[in-house]
């Protein structure tokens, strides 16, 4: 049976393609899911995508993750920088998780350098776009 | 056509007149919306007013305004203090936007001495009362 | 009449029993809540338990605090150390506050040390599992 | 009889129009003064300007002010980020004080995102241009 | 046969009721032990009580406590929060200590916020008055 | 033509498999090296492994890649956290770069939380073991 | 002949009497320059009073006493905390300096913990009020 | 009847004479007490010296001086800078207090340029030798 | 036509030759001045010398300065580490500076390591004595 | 005849075998006292040991070595951290002073990495348990 | 005989024109080694021009300088901010040394502020392009 | 068989007597690696002793370590507060260490204050001289 994966988006992602393009790309959320889906499928994982502007629903989202995914994707957007309530919602999980960013937070401004989801995850990507989610996705692949 | 104005309330700004009156003063958020939608109103513009306590729910009213206002007066209480969200939502439509306190948040703790909105307002006014938002309102007017 | 107190769990509480047994034991929150309930009931304090992941909702429930309790236990979780809207909403009611962590947050991460929550509360218990809940009904008790 | 104010600019704000336009704006200082003095007519105020590269002449003229008007409008200038004696000032005439900047000071570099005079302030106005004069005055208007 | 329980209090402890009664309260370090004893004595606790001045006596009492005493209940005062030696001491003994303060140190000045006691600590009681320690006899009654 | 990739490996990649297994794996560098150059055959790369633990060596490679290559893949080890030269040198080339780290150096001590290569980074993958190689692999073969 | 010393007074001391009595006294600094001078004639010291606003007016001040004093004692007000100045002044002209500060600064606003003069001075006194400039001459009587 | 002032020396006093006398004088700590002593009775004071180079007799002293002494003249030495429990002590005691150091703390070691006692004294006197106890006493008999 | 060359000293600069000449040099002010309006002429240069102890005065040197030369030379003295007016001055003029220091700024305390002068300057030349000026020109005379 | 060496070791260090063996070791106090005894013996050195957990009877000890030692040996356990009156006795015997710690205090908690010793030691051994403590007998004899 | 200086260039300045034109020029490394020895030889001083990628080959260059130059100038490029050895080896030999930078340092990155060489450096110059070699080759013919 | 030990000195330290003879003593290198050799010789150690001021060349020593050497005893010299390489390769080789520093590095710079190498060392000595070789070599001998 296929893994699978749960892919989180987080505040303003649904904003993508709208959203400063110069940094984000001219891709919107819906095209991003659906080659991250077609991604996961040609390797035979079964990949479920969801998004939310609130802290709590991604809480909430990583709790229901236990006993219907096997591994998370977690674009926190700018809940990497403030939330501890994710932090600890994967922590509770334990889960393997792949946090990926589109833009190379470590060249933008000093808030965005530190991550509270990064010591809960097992590899970070950033600065590579979309094509982020399908490296998360092949590194997961190959760990399950 | 008249100027649409989105007037963004933060969390707790539902408790006025009850909440620390001392420094709030003993007006109600409806007392302080009928005052700025009719000084908008004298203004020629046409103002609409919302609160929430939810941090997600006001990046999700930001990134609503796209197309149905032109600027954004914004007071948003605590979350001026700890959202990377609503800075993020705020930069991704681009509007012009005026941070309103009701305090003067340099006199009071240090943690509220810095803003992450401010950094993506066009001007901030703190510490003069509900008279702030028809200062925003009359700022704006010039602007547009 | 039996004074009524308000007991609010934040993010992540809804997972006792199974996030890290290790550190926040084997009880789930239904089994707290009933504890707390019924020694609140051991000592004249009738008792009502929330939980929420959302820190726009917990505010929301502290600010109805106003009214239907006397007094608010709360265990702000993973927003004890960033929730400046909690902090606020719990100076507007003005109501006595207890704060309680199951485990001991001194001996943890760096970033629980502080509590945005403990400057507003009356008193502050942690480490004592959920013994916490019960020590903070008996001071209640105590103080109303 | 009609309230008189004095509005302070303080190191060169006399070189407005010739400084960084595209920070400050095209109006010379004559320009700027004499807006104000037309708005504050208006509004039944008399207003009257000074500016000074000194940080003690600004003490001084802080001073004066007592006897001789009933508020003060001060813009600062670079002296905002470094003058204890200015803040001192301002507390010993305990005037009400209205703080403007031009520019959006929390939008530039962060030797600029403090000021020694906002703890002293009624409110502060930033980043509305020469406009932010005019809303100080309507601001005090409405106080005296 | 009953369970031991030292009782430390730190430097300054011995001026209850005459100290700051407005932060301490009024009753005497001798009210609080009685109080305190006899709070043991109801829960099958045999309470010893002592108060030094001297970090170096506190150090040694504890080291004392080893085959006295199967707890320690500590209220450092100021020791809390310079002394390394105490913690150290607390650490050799290695046994069940709950750390109590009468104040809500959090609310206090910023030099009190930390506490050497705390990560060596079972749980942490704060603000409750001498209920804290009734509390802290409580906890260790549900532990032993 | 095949796009030719450098793949720069810093002080102590010589010693994987032997260094720490528990964190790094039980792969040699050579292992590492021969997939990775496998992976860019299969994308039509022609990848180039070196390897030095000397920083001047690392950015004398780095001026060398000039003419002989399109890209670069970097995981510079411990110069990652103490090596301007090596970010000079990045920035004098003007080459995208991948950065690349076994371990995921967020979960690791403090000191290993910056990297001065990552501001001049395309991007950044760390945590994923050998497979981050591959994944830099891949979204070269993307960009290129 | 009669030793000389300079007493010089730095920004707002002018405004005794009037600023803040709480904190300064009711003396006007006419008051308590003739106290001073009073008090030094008693010691067989001939003392010289000056005032001034400015940063620069005080540097010039105390390069002017070289040769016309033979010890200053200066309170050089918010100027204690920012100059640089005054400090380069007072090496400058290598004469025994006692600083004097009314109130306790070391009891007020962390910003007025530090002072520039305080490491060129002899010594420093501060609280005592007008009596400091007393003591300060009693010192310099005993050194010179 | 004569005010009764307790004079107060902290850890290493006992040394003067011996103690680095270029910086801390050739006179001994009985040279000190007897000349403090005598000038005190030149001003109608009873003075009473007392040294101690323990932390917890010194706080113990300063207790007993509630009922047998009007006001409190120390000299902290080393504990200036680390001790919260003689701060605690002077603020239990409540008395007027003034600190005295021997040399000019604030032109040594950056560790020495904080004391925890200054914020509850009334005054500081400092690097004005044996000289600044005479000070203290004829500041107190103007106080008394 | 010769270029115009504006030679600004700060604070203490006329104090040269007396003021701690085993770190400053024996040349008095007026010697380096004639040193350097000397070289000056050697290079074609037309060369004007001011001196000022006063913040503001340096600011209005500054900004007479646009129009009536074509370059600065500012030794900024103590001012150098605490003016932004002078920052700002030489921003709004907007003409080519270079810093100058006589002593090393870097070999003396923490305090006169940062210069608010330094990020607006051209070039910064220090420790060099009055040679220093002479190189300052030689640099202007190439670029101009 | 043999030079007298003062062995003083610091609070807990009584504990010794006791104590966290697996960090400090199974020897007693008394085990390594006799070793540090008979290893001095063998060196033509006389050595006596103290230990106190009194900090100022530390300061006591430190002073009486004037006279009855040539030089200190100090383990000066949790107070090396904290001490200031420590150090000052150090520098007033002016003894030389070998530092020693039975652990490597580096290894371990942040707040044990800074020692108030270290700068007035002759040097110092930390990490290689009760050998240290001959080390430093050696270290002295070739010394004296 | 002619004065031999050492002129030392660190890591990427073999890079110069081709390295950011915009920041460090058009000329290549020999460009600028020609000029700096021809203008050295019109000063009849012996220029040397060295440079290496390497912090160990730049320390044993320095070291070698010793007996084969009587000054050395250093551009250290990134070593600059992060090379202890390289201080320490300028220390070692003790010859009187100019630090050159091509850029202005300060106003560039915050890493880039500081320099280990400038406090063991004669005088630093920077931000005057190719210019400074010779600034500095000028400086030294005076001091020699 | 002998055990064999390899003794690393870093940068500088072959200008042992050359370099700053009242810090470092005025024995050459040659001396004390001859001292070293006998000492470990009468403790039937079998001494190797390097040097190398690089960095890179230091981590490439270590590591071949690994089967020529059961310990290894390095002074890192400038490298210990700059080198995480240095610090990796030694928990690479996880051999036991110990650091030696000729100077005592608590009583220098703040900046030499904190080493890389100390963490992963056995234990360090400092301050002793050419001693501190001796020392560790004795302390290997009785670990080994």
């Amino acid at each position: 049976m296929a893994h699978r994966i749960l892919v989180l988006n987080g505040p303003n992602l649904n904003m993508l393609g709208t959203r400063e393009p110069q940094t984000y790309g001219a891709q919107t959320l819906a095209d991003v899911e659906k080659l991250t889906v077609e991604h996961g499928a040609s390797l035979g994982l079964e990949v479920t995508c969801k998004q939310s502007n609130h802290e709590g629903e991604l809480v909430t989202l990583i709790q229901q993750a236990l006993g219907s995914a096997e591994a998370i994707i977690i674009n926190p957007g700018a809940y990497s920088h403030t939330s501890v309530a994710i932090h600890d919602a994967l922590r509770a999980v334990a889960l393997p998780v792949v946090e990926v960013h589109l833009s190379n937070i470590h060249a933008r401004e000093a808030f965005r350098h530190h991550s509270y989801v990064s010591p809960v995850a097992l590899g970070v990507i950033c600065g590579l776009g979309s094509t982020g989610y399908k490296l998360a996705l092949s590194a997961l692949a190959e760990k399950l």
